[in-house]
């Protein structure tokens, strides 16, 4: 029989379907990656290629060489402007519609074509997340900006429209519902509990220990209990940071030894897997509130969101998150 | 300069991306569909292989020839299974969980294997549409089930397992929250205005008239304001059903002339894309309240969700409603 869950930072609902459970190995990628180059002549992101995208906005360069290692420029095709605040809605009698204002930007992580954040270094890693902190904090400073959303697509099933490998920064005017409804359950949790609902799940993620990934104290990786989609994996911070702009940069080295780390089990355990990254961050001026928690999601893009999902919101998750962090933490990376 | 919408149901935002505009025609599924057997003898849903699925729970039969025309089974691999109640949970403390109680039934809408919906007669999509609600009005009698959702996968990007037309229906002994938060806006709404959210939007629709599809006065099928992705389109009855248990079999007819057009319009005109379809229902119980409308949704899988969908909950869609919902009504299907 199977079992719903429910998720403790949303109130959402997932069924874990044991009926129609796939084995770890079952989840790999069928699909045999084609041999990628190191420099493509027609890829934008690549080193030469620069006047194919718009001037970098953030830009690290090797001391030595000179060229460059992170690059960040704004996005050619934005899904958000510039232009002002969210106050400027337009109010049609009964629709309510606004200019889509903000900022959008692309990481190029790395010159290499074809290496993914699971192949750098850690220092290559940590040099990405310093990126992604430094263009966060800049959004957090323009007055409009409300919410940023920091994310990656890994693969054409996760959506990404172009292989060398970046990431992506969203600076919204508005706060999506999506982090209201997760705030209201953190409040909820907060106002009863006295204590936040992220640090109450890490120490319930790890006095159960089935779940976990990895512990190094300063970061814990599990496997959500109500996990809604097979692999779904949560990099948690064990400070108090409601914001990823409070995140410390001290930490960035360490944190990008993780996140290589578990990129690197999800890279050869499940062959390459498409995948997503996000990092959840409180709204920016919630920085330093005890309510929320950021932290990385990363979500293996290996089943399809089908009608179901559609129609009633409830993920159905074939595996058991606790047979996957199993699978996870007991995996050995080939070096 | 993109837009952001608000989808009055829900409340949730939607970036309508005209940097991102494809033009309708872009759209076109390119992957030529490899031709299929009217009969396929591994496929479990074809007539002669009935011992390859559960008992028929429902089936319609030609009164001269015997054969069926529909058949319902319950779901070899159900997401939910029979047993109670959902006052079964268990607390670890701190999750909640419960047995995933409730009924999963594949509705088997032809015995042709390669006869979609769009390409069926008026009167076969009315005999699946009979046998929808026949299935409903049987779950809604059941003592805990709690909410039934109908829906439709065609296509593999579609989340489709199995190529034979067939639709599935889960009764869940559980509202999901997706529902809880749909009330919630249409109970505001209809205390602030004394009228029916869903009316409202109709009515506007029609006044509006740039993303109306269709209107026969009994059904008005439209592209709504904030649609989530391309070609997202709704089928709302105008009168006042809260349920699709309390639809009227009279309209049937008239409703499976109204489906099985748009669907060919979307069969020919993006030749054959993926799609999810899906009934929204006010929950068992509520059948004949004035703050709920029971429509159909398809959704045509045409564009990915990606890492900003995930982080934000905002959709952003790359098509204008209004663009999609005129290539929709000027296209002329062919006979």
């Amino acid at each position: 029989m199977s079992e719903i869950r429910q998720d403790v930072t949303t109130k959402e609902w997932v069924i874990i379907s044991t009926e129609r459970l796939k084995r770890p190995s079952d989840f790999t990628n069928p699909m045999a990656k084609a041999e990628r180059p190191v420099y493509s002549p027609t890829c934008p992101f690549c080193p030469g290629n620069e006047s194919m995208t718009k001037p970098a906005v953030l830009s690290y360069s090797d001391p030595k060489t000179g060229s460059w290692l992170v690059r960040v420029v704004d996005n050619l095709y934005p899904a958000v402007t510039p232009g002002g605040g969210a106050s400027r809605k337009v109010d049609h009698g009964f629709f309510l519609s606004a200019s889509a204002t903000g900022n959008h930007e692309v990481i190029i992580e790395n010159p290499a074509h074809n290496k993914p954040l699971a192949l750098m270094t850690d220092d290559e890693v940590a040099t990405v997340l310093r990126a992604y902190w430094e263009r966060y904090d800049a959004m957090a400073d323009k007055p409009d900006i409300k919410s940023i959303i920091i994310f990656k697509n890994h693969g054409l099933a996760a959506g990404t429209s172009l292989e060398h490998p970046h990431s992506q920064l969203v600076a919204t005017t508005i706060v999506p519902r999506h982090m209201r409804i997760q705030y209201e359950v953190a409040i909820s949790y907060y106002d009863d509990n006295g204590r936040s609902l992220y640090a109450a799940l890490t120490n319930r993620e790890l006095n159960s220990g089935s779940r976990i990934v990895l512990d190094t104290k300063r970061f814990v990786v599990f496997h959500p209990f109500a996990s809604h989609r097979p692999f779904e994996t949560w990099i948690m911070p064990t400070d108090c940071q409601a914001s990823f702009g409070a995140a410390s940069k001290e930490d960035f080295p360490h944190l990008a030894h993780v996140l290589r780390l578990i990129l690197l089990k999800l890279y050869q355990g499940l062959d390459n897997p498409d995948f997503n990254l996000v990092i959840d961050s409180a709204p920016v001026g919630e920085e330093h509130t005890e309510i929320y928690q950021w932290h990385i999601r990363i979500i293996p893009r290996i089943t399809q969101q089908a009608g179901f999902e559609i129609g009633s919101g409830i993920y159905i998750n074939t595996a058991l998150p606790e047979e996957t962090a199993k699978f996870m933490r007991d995996f050995k990376v080939k070096t």
